[in-house]
């Protein structure tokens, strides 16, 4: 299954040229989650080859014009090309009534648009998904902003394929083993030994670890916010300035790349991802190379870029290469 | 004096990778009036090095998402470089109750808005400059839609400079011929012939011919429209579909390149750029064909394309270069 981030818009609240306004797409296993939507979203989908058909949920952080402005036209593009199916849109309060306002002006929007207000103090489940569980949780920035966490869950065990006939499993034995139990046979056909034999969990099976994205912005520092994107694979945390800038970063409710670093490794996150970024900086490698003195992983995003988190073995001793 | 017209974005209502919708600039003598604010208006202002500073005239054709849904970010971005003059927006009703939702959200912007709400059933002046008069006309769309016309006014005419030492014209003669009276001169001084003596205007003066820019998206074909843009040098014509979709044109209120086509060579247009194409024509090459057909002078708009509109005189006979 995959679980792939895309950053379709880098820019800070003031676009240049070549950056557009935030907006992001994750992709979990077929669906398509929009984080952010700046102005011109749908074109940055339409370059990407990005369908549109496959978004159904869309996360808001906050209601800063360059996270959201390019909600209206997706919308509106939506309704041209027939769409059916209802869309879900999750964000601070204030939004319905905007997008209300808007749609009696571009016509009736024939497919259901279920908002979700978000208001929390501290990481809550906000949708549920088969094999996904997704958080909100406050951020500190100048207004309400939330960041999102996205991450799957606990899957069963996998019987290693091998073991079934080396050991004979019976339906029942692989049932028990999947489900992360011992099997504990006594003497019998399958057991030729003179001693009861223990199936171990350890040795037949395999898990892979749960997968999870944190995305982050906008804000300042803050102690908890590690915590709460604690053992994040792939962590997107906006970088609006380098150290140069530090002050302004605070005035303006934003973040440095050594603040985006040091919350990368005190959550002890796989990958940082950096984006966001101040038109000052028309070169980007210094703020790349603040975060990597903090967090050697960490990485700068740009229009396009594609950041895929593969699966995991969770015991590495018996690694099993996943599909 | 400048008169120039630079197309920004092309789509109609779905935007491609390649093309954005509606944004086009038409700079005269040092000011930009920006004509529709498609989604991604911002961004193709700063790729194609467009000062918003001088930027203090917006005008709305109509309020489909593709023609203003660019104005927050604008509005926004704006706000954040530091405008304090104020900012005129011409549009039909409506958009001001939507700006206004927006910008509590958004926060206040500080420098003034004016909205001018258009609302006319033929040619109207609604701006007027020194140099320059700018009128509305109703077009003929799905709902309420405007063009407008940019038309240089009659200026006054310039004497030829070798013909003041060889006639050794008076600061009053000039005034008269300046002012298009021809000058009788008795016998004087001046006038060393015993005849009296005419100058005459269409001798020792040039004019220049005023120049003129229509823009008309969207709209179906009506008869009056080529009346409206008669004459104009420059004539900006959405030509959404082509021939193998003439029905879609009809039905969706819009314009075949052929229609746009006919409307330039009934108002004795001087050339006609096609623009607002379908998603449908990734190739433009049939839009131009078949417009060229009827009126040869028809050109692409694409992103960042610009047609200027050179001075010419009036009185070829005296034809003198402009600066």
């Amino acid at each position: 299954m995959e679980f792939r981030f895309t950053t379709l818009g880098t820019a800070s609240a003031r676009p240049t040229s070549g950056r557009f306004p935030s907006a992001h797409i994750l992709r979990v296993g077929g669906r398509s989650f929009l984080i952010d939507c700046g102005e011109g979203a749908q074109m940055l989908l339409a370059k990407n080859n990005i369908s549109f058909a496959r978004i159904d949920n869309i996360f808001i952080s906050h209601l800063h014009g360059d996270h959201f402005l390019g909600l209206f036209g997706l919308l509106s593009t939506m309704e041209l090309v027939g769409r059916v199916t209802p869309l879900h849109i999750y964000s601070p309060a204030g939004l319905q009534e905007i997008v209300e306002t808007i749609s009696r002006q571009l016509g009736k929007i024939k497919y259901e648009l279920v908002f979700h207000t978000i208001s929390c103090s501290e990481p809550t489940i906000i949708q549920s998904f088969k094999n996904l569980n997704i958080y909100a949780f406050p951020l500190n920035h100048r207004i309400e902003t939330y960041g999102y966490l996205f991450k799957e869950k606990e899957l069963p065990r996998n019987i290693i394929k091998e073991k079934i006939a080396e050991f004979g499993l019976t339906t029942e034995e692989i049932v028990a083993l999947k489900r992360g139990e011992d099997v504990f046979r006594e003497n019998s056909v399958l057991n030729s030994n003179s001693q009861p034999q223990i199936l171990k969990v350890e040795e037949l099976t395999y898990a892979y670890k749960p997968r999870s994205f944190a995305y982050c912005s906008d804000t300042m520092p803050f102690k908890r916010l590690s915590q709460w994107v604690e053992g994040a694979d792939l962590l997107y945390h906006e970088a609006t300035y380098g150290l140069d800038l530090a002050d302004m970063a605070k005035k303006n409710g934003h973040s440095t790349a050594s603040a985006a670093a040091q919350c990368a490794k005190e959550a002890g996150a796989g990958r940082l991802i950096l984006g966001h970024y101040s038109s000052r900086y028309p070169n980007l490698e210094l703020l790349l190379s603040e975060a990597r003195e903090i967090f050697p992983q960490s990485y700068l995003s740009e229009e396009g870029a594609v950041f895929e988190i593969e699966r995991a073995c969770k015991h590495l001793r018996f690694a099993h290469k996943g599909k």
